[in-house]
């Protein structure tokens, strides 16, 4: 089984990390490509930028899918998870939304932790359009840029515990990291705190092996349906081709 | 005052169409600038055409905005309209968010009502976006291609008529009519139905006349604030401008 | 273009102060004319004050709608303004419901902060009316009284900008001011909060002119449309016109 | 134990059939009194009405509570409840809140069944404000005029069973029968419908009694608690010493 | 009348102080008949634990029912309520929901206080299945265990009077005391906190008299109507015979 | 990997059939044992018989997880997941949840359909649970009993197309088939419906797979933590044993 790994921007050490993390959860038998964007954000911290990655995210699927089993979004805004399953015809799984739902089948309510005050709406729509925001205990955010994390100090693994500790403490019986920089810190953290953290890359990869197993039948109809034979213009060829294909 | 049209994709009739409904509710003195997207799907109709669109949004903004005092996205899925709230420091209006505070106002629950089958769902997520799920009475989609309502048969209209009323019957107090397509029906609709038809575009002209006017203050944090000085690639070098500001 | 503000409580200061913030917002070409209420509470500021305010509000709209093409219930919980909206043929706006939806426009969430806990209870009502909750990020309460606030002194405002930046901490990304009192304090308060404080009567009379100008059809059926022909007693003959109308 | 039933309206016929199913539902030694409305609608048919029967309730409240040990609001749309609960230290039901926590007591979802669609959305909106929508199943109305119903013609009694048969089709475990006029159909029609009818007014009775038996202390604190020393004009004479106590 | 109360677990002095509370609030001529569990935990202080409570609840009921008109669930999980009411045909009413339904009469939103933090979640999940969460102001736990209450020390009222004010202070205007033990607290802490404290055992009492005297009619229809002629293995022959009746 | 299937009921051609659905999911190396309650309900088809297989699932986790790496509940009612999930240290999946969250990644809105109009309510209650409710399209049931669907007549079958494609036509993009025996009909329906219709075994299994590879930690705190060191009675050795574990 292969499965693609797409992470939008333009950061090779995040894609890199993401494939290591992705081989770390994976199946054995399970092959990894990891791409990543060729324009667009440096990093994706807006939601202009999250535009943007919208679609990058398509350019990549038309240019890498072929010949892939599934599809792992590594942006942990999810960004077009639903467009690209209107034009593929094998599974998409989008990194956030798969620990929103493994955190649902683990605990009653759930926190979300990520880094940067500022993306932390976003998470709160992402968790709503998944239709959990009910079982949603809390969310909270570290202030550290992606970047810095990369060093990974000591004094960001303590605040990132603190803020999860908090969470446990207004309920959160689980805890998404949200964001593949904070998803890395999922092992070493985890003797810290006492419910399971999860991991969306790692999350991911799972429902993504899962799916492409059991093989569910493409919609033929809805708003997820194949639309085909569509005319797009000013993009790249391969994604002209992708539109176009019945 | 000036007013940024945008209709991200590529059909440059849509717009002549949208710039007319505006110049029908613009208030004297108001100027209409009405631009079409220069890349992306030929007419929006699908998730993956619409993550383009959002992108094109982006641009058309970069390309036109300065100078103006308000945006109105001309787009029924109001595309990046979070985005662009972001990155200028004017307001900016979606067509259908438009519609469905206007409908908020004068109607207690509301229907929506749309050409095609296949944009129902997305029109409903905007509708829990806007955060009114609980005020809608209904949706319903006449299965029009927008292409045809261009000769505006009789029967088309007949058609909408009844599907109007058949929200009327759920419940509906007012029936938003989403899509430029539809937008133009609603004066020769209106007769014939006993709720207000409410058409996007004059809706979203109108609240941004009124919010250019009233000067609100833009948000110096969190998620829709300016972000600037971020650096974006393969884009328009007016967009890369845009994401540079500061 | 003509407005008719509605204070329904006696209290004439509040009726001119609600005047001035109208007159600051309103387009040149507006005629305002600002009535306050005849009997009823001296202020509203419980559930069973605001019940008699719904009977005021309906009868300074009989006395005095005549010739008015909009109205602005200047009376922080929007009280009748559905049963105004059946009674006229003329758009209603309530100054809260008018800055929620304003709100909804420029943040994606918002927080909403008055004076005094005690009415904090009927501004959620309002929200959920609204259909709004869910994008309520957080509420509060300064204990001031109205009357305290017309000298307007420096720890007031502190206070009021303490409370608002505990908003924006909880996620507020605007903050509607409820309350004719709190209102007029937004102008003075706006420098010291990174986020768009937003002055109901400002908002309602913006959205009353853009609704007279629009001319939405009223609805002839549901439970907005006119009742006309109706009987009732002991209240002032305007009123029982007004019921009686077809 | 004395209970006051509060007819707001000018309908004499009503109160005498509301006193009637009252009476077959209080206990050995309940004492009822039911008043009626002096002012205001004939009928309550529509939300302006409502704003003034609002009025006619606390004025009643204010003539006749004194020596009662509980207000029973025989009025289908529970106008002032919270507002009576303010100014009274006895308990207070509404008819229409009593029948859907009676309903949740005894079915997971349930219907609510009225006589003329316009009072429906406003049926609803009783629904949300008592938090109880996520149990609603549906809503549906005959179109019949109160007045009619005084006859009780047989075709008026299948309407109804149709009706109700359509709710309990669309999952209603039970059928709460708003409005006085159609409570008082419950008997005889429940013979023929195979969930529970729920009638208002026995309800009300019902859990008025126990309240008033359970002596549950009052808010001293919070959105209900008593105003006291409140100064109001031009509203009865008894009215303004009910505002004014402490 | 006569009520019987289920006490699932195998604690005798729970059940003595259950009938105490019981006995307090009931009305002359009610009859109160409290049973002990006679298999499944010691106390229910798990999730696991309550999955044994609701058979023990079955099997208490089809033990100790026959003759009796009402049955209150003296179990703060109100275990196998709705289970009760398909195999009775009788009233059953559970000590928490009837505090919640009665708490929603009292105030417009509420808190919910227990002991020990560990249920919590589950009692969330009751005042949403109830319908009630969009009413619930706030929820706390004092972690102190069911038998260290038993002796009621003063540091033990102290910390729950704290707890309470702590949940009014964040807007509930009532709380509901879940939890035989706590609920046994109510009237010596009611002085101490300025909102009513409701004890689920008095409400359920109170609405089980009352749903007895007013006889509604049993669902023939639906999800809690009888099913009848069930065959079930491995229970108690009371039980078998309870699920075989027609 | 060893995954443990509980089927609460008494019925081995039940657990026959899930079995042999379970082993057409599961991956090359997945062991599979299946067991058969001991006691309680013959079928499970009401709420009071749910309440029995809730503990007879309990016992059987107790007699036969010792050894496993997962456990898959294949009863459709998910009975005792929360509460096996406390005792045990391995992943418990339900086969309905694990069916709701693989739709919720496949259709951005999904129906659920059954045998038996009786049970809809619950399974409504179990999506609720699940937090999925909005995302819940249409809800349907075909009134066949568990038993006639063994021999699998093809009117069977055509009735079961007919109600998915009305599940389909309100705006179904996905089909849960919930019960073991409607799930066993995936496979032949899918050619007929043009959604993906999900069987909640192969779903579960598939789950329980990724989870027992993930190998989450568990939570140490909170409602589902282990309790460990309880006194339980009147049950099975095996089942007093695994309450008593520490």
């Amino acid at each position: 089984m292969k499965i693609l790994l797409i992470n939008p921007n333009l950061t090779q050490p995040m894609t890199d990390r993401v494939l290591e993390a992705a081989m770390a959860a994976a199946r054995p038998g399970t092959v990894l490509e990891a791409v990543t964007g060729t324009f667009g954000p440096q990093v994706i911290g807006s939601r202009a930028e999250a535009a943007l990655a919208a679609h990058s995210v398509l350019d990549l699927v038309a240019q890498h899918a072929a010949g892939c089993d599934a599809v792992v979004l590594a942006v942990s805004l999810d960004s077009s998870a639903w467009a690209c399953r209107e034009l593929l015809s094998i599974p998409v799984v989008g990194m956030t939304e798969a620990a929103l739902y493994t955190a649902a089948l683990l605990a009653p309510r759930f926190g979300l932790l990520t880094y940067g005050q500022r993306l932390l709406p976003l998470y709160r729509e992402l968790v709503e359009a998944a239709g959990l925001v009910g079982r949603l205990a809390a969310m909270g955010a570290v202030d550290v840029t992606p970047e810095e994390t990369f060093d990974d100090p000591e004094h960001v693994l303590a605040a990132v515990e603190a803020e999860a500790l908090r969470l446990v403490s207004q309920g959160a019986e689980a805890v998404v990291l949200a964001g593949a920089a904070m998803s890395a810190m999922a092992h070493r953290l985890q003797p810290r705190v006492p419910v399971p953290l999860l991991d969306g890359v790692a999350c991911a990869v799972g429902l993504a092996e899962t799916l492409a197993h059991q093989k569910w039948t493409r919609p033929r109809t809805g708003s997820v349906s194949g639309t085909g034979g569509r005319v797009v213009h000013g993009v790249s060829p391969a994604l002209q081709n992708l539109f176009a294909q019945r």
